[in-house]
């Protein structure tokens, strides 16, 4: 099984015993109410998915993160994840101190907080690192620039059962995934992050990443997503019909994860393949324009910013994909990087125009989308 | 670009210049006629496909392969290139000769030979570690035991052109091919070995690769087959058909390469990759039942053996695929590993069965083979 990012995957939550002295332990405690961002990363962090963080960063790891793609420890970590306190706040707040962390959407305590440091910090050389652009259109920019103008460093001790905060079947912490895998005897998995329904185009790569590997995972975000997107449940269905109809159930495994989407394009990448190596991944399909949002970054930053790391910054590898497409010439699915035709020959359907075709009630080709998938999506789109 | 198997690429060739004096030397040799298989390992052995053989193994190396798949300098080789002799013929060499070798079919000296030794050998014995069996029903046994009972160890010197022996316009040698894998600026390239024409299946799997790699190198054998195989002329006619209606020329490359199966499954995959290697790829594909025939070795034999290689062994890496067809639940290409349907909903057409309605006329459905390619080969069964 492959190595956790770091070496060892963290665990950060507690037991149910455990559970219920520490939450009274943190009812005396300050309290902190934190973003659906922070929640998300919250589980993130006390389930291992971001091994080896084992709390939010303090300042040491949040520069060498934000000026090399570093923690102080050495390792490579690409995004900072941070926990954002007001000026006010800051100021009752000193190193040692313990604070309780609530959900304010909840208002379930989540988690306590040892404080390592408190920092101010630069937004604009932030958003610069992680997004590449000050543009507040960019959604991840938007909400850097909304944040509070502190972070809070500490480790973190997960209160809440992140099972129950995330009420789907397929919701499956790291360490249970990497059980699930070793179960089944895969020796090499492929992850597949989305956080869209799953379209031929899509499918095609899950089955050439099947092809050359033992097992693919399915993992799609469940984390707060940007306005348009379609919401998690309505997602779930169709993976499910998707995987019922088209996948062999043995080497298939869907399980979706809590992260809130950054949309920071190549930098998530490299996010992205750490956490799926942390749930027991050895590659992870990289599409074009991989987490990205508008036209912020080029098609193929998110692929060539794994050229640059060395064997040993990161174990996972990125299995790279280009457009992807039902040919007519072809007579089936096909690439940029395997079909000499032209783009007449091509279905292709823009997101906008597929989404018309389904509040329309029109029929979807099936060359496109499987018909139980674009039923599913018909329905959504007639309620909305 | 990945090295030559053994480190360096070996060129037993000569210059035109030297040629014309080489060939007037060997005017005055003793002369050994050669088999096919002898003429098409000469000509593996003088571009340096068989890197790091510099001639017919002698018995350090030969016992070394037949005993522990491994030559004398520690190098991973898994099959036996020998130059045999009668016992009489024997008699009259010694070591240190310089022997011309005849080509009987065309009466060319193709090389010359300096003997390092002559040894006996034991035909069970190389039958069984080469083909895992005794059965003289398996065309490569059979050979083995119709040989002549000595083998002669030796440096090679090629006199012949082997670009003008193989008169197809795709022949090219090792560095000929490197040489055009690094103008293309391909990292990776996937290797197709075949020497039957691409049907979809086939197609399937080199698109797949095609998926993972910069590029592919179409590399049918055309030396000698076995009775039933289609001849290298028309299977060239369906691969430049094919490629021209259906692979995108900037990330394909068709050639072929001499040399003459010897059917020997698993050990023969290890023969393919370390020639593949040779000729500058980083991955070969590896079907069901590669190089196999009849039942001699189970549909995994040739990708397991892989399996059990060190890193250092062996620098090319295999692609394993299983059984691919046209499913029609699917509504495309598949495998065994990627489609959840039953055989009913699977396009098959055993070989016997092709064969029978291509020569009569029928039509092969297109998600079986493509039209372009079912013409030539009905054309050439109709013929028959």
């Amino acid at each position: 099984m492959i190595e956790a990012h770091g070496k060892n995957l963290v665990n950060r939550t507690c037991t149910p015993q455990e559970r219920e002295e520490r939450l009274k332990a943190a009812c005396q405690m300050p309290v902190l109410d934190l973003t659906s961002s922070e929640v998300s990363d919250i589980y993130m962090i006390g389930t291992g998915a971001y091994s080896p963080l084992k709390g939010f960063m303090d300042s040491a790891d949040y520069q060498g993160v934000v000026e090399g793609m570093c923690l102080k420890n050495g390792v490579l970590w690409p995004i900072p994840v941070t926990l954002a306190v007001t000026e006010e706040e800051a100021n009752n707040i000193k190193p040692e101190d313990e604070i309780a962390l609530r959900d304010p959407a909840s208002g379930e305590l989540v988690a306590t907080i040892t404080v390592s440091d408190l920092y101010r910090y630069d937004k604009e050389k932030e958003a610069l690192a992680t997004f590449g652009t000050l543009d507040t259109a960019h959604p991840g920019v938007k909400k850097l620039f909304e944040q509070k103008a502190f972070y809070v460093g500490g480790e973190i001790c997960q209160l809440a059962d992140d099972t129950k905060a995330f009420p789907f079947p397929e919701y499956a912490g790291p360490a249970k995934v990497r059980q699930e895998i070793a179960e089944r005897g895969w020796k090499t998995v492929a992850a597949f992050q989305t956080r869209n329904p799953i379209h031929r185009s899509h499918e095609y790569l899950t089955k050439i990443a099947m092809e050359v590997c033992d097992g693919v995972l399915i993992h799609p975000v469940v984390g707060k997503l940007k306005e348009g997107d379609i919401p998690a449940d309505v997602r779930l269905a169709c993976y499910r019909a998707l995987l019922q109809d088209y996948y062999p159930a043995e080497r298939t495994l869907l399980r979706v994860y809590p992260m809130e989407m950054r949309y920071a394009g190549p930098k998530e990448a490299l996010l992205h393949a750490i956490v799926r190596q942390n749930f027991g991944c050895t590659h992870i399909i990289i599409g074009r324009d991989h987490a990205g949002v508008g036209k912020y970054y080029g098609p193929f930053d998110a692929q060539n910013i794994f050229d640059n790391l060395s064997e040993s910054d990161l174990l996972i590898k990125p299995l790279k994909f280009d457009w992807t497409f039902w040919c007519k010439r072809c007579g089936g699915m096909a690439s940029t990087k395997t079909c000499p035709h032209s783009a007449e020959d091509h279905v292709a359907i823009s997101g906008t125009k597929l989404r018309t075709m389904l509040a329309e009630g029109k029929r979807i080709p099936e060359e496109f989308t499987r018909p139980e998938v674009a039923e599913i999506l018909a329905a959504y789109y007639l309620q909305l």
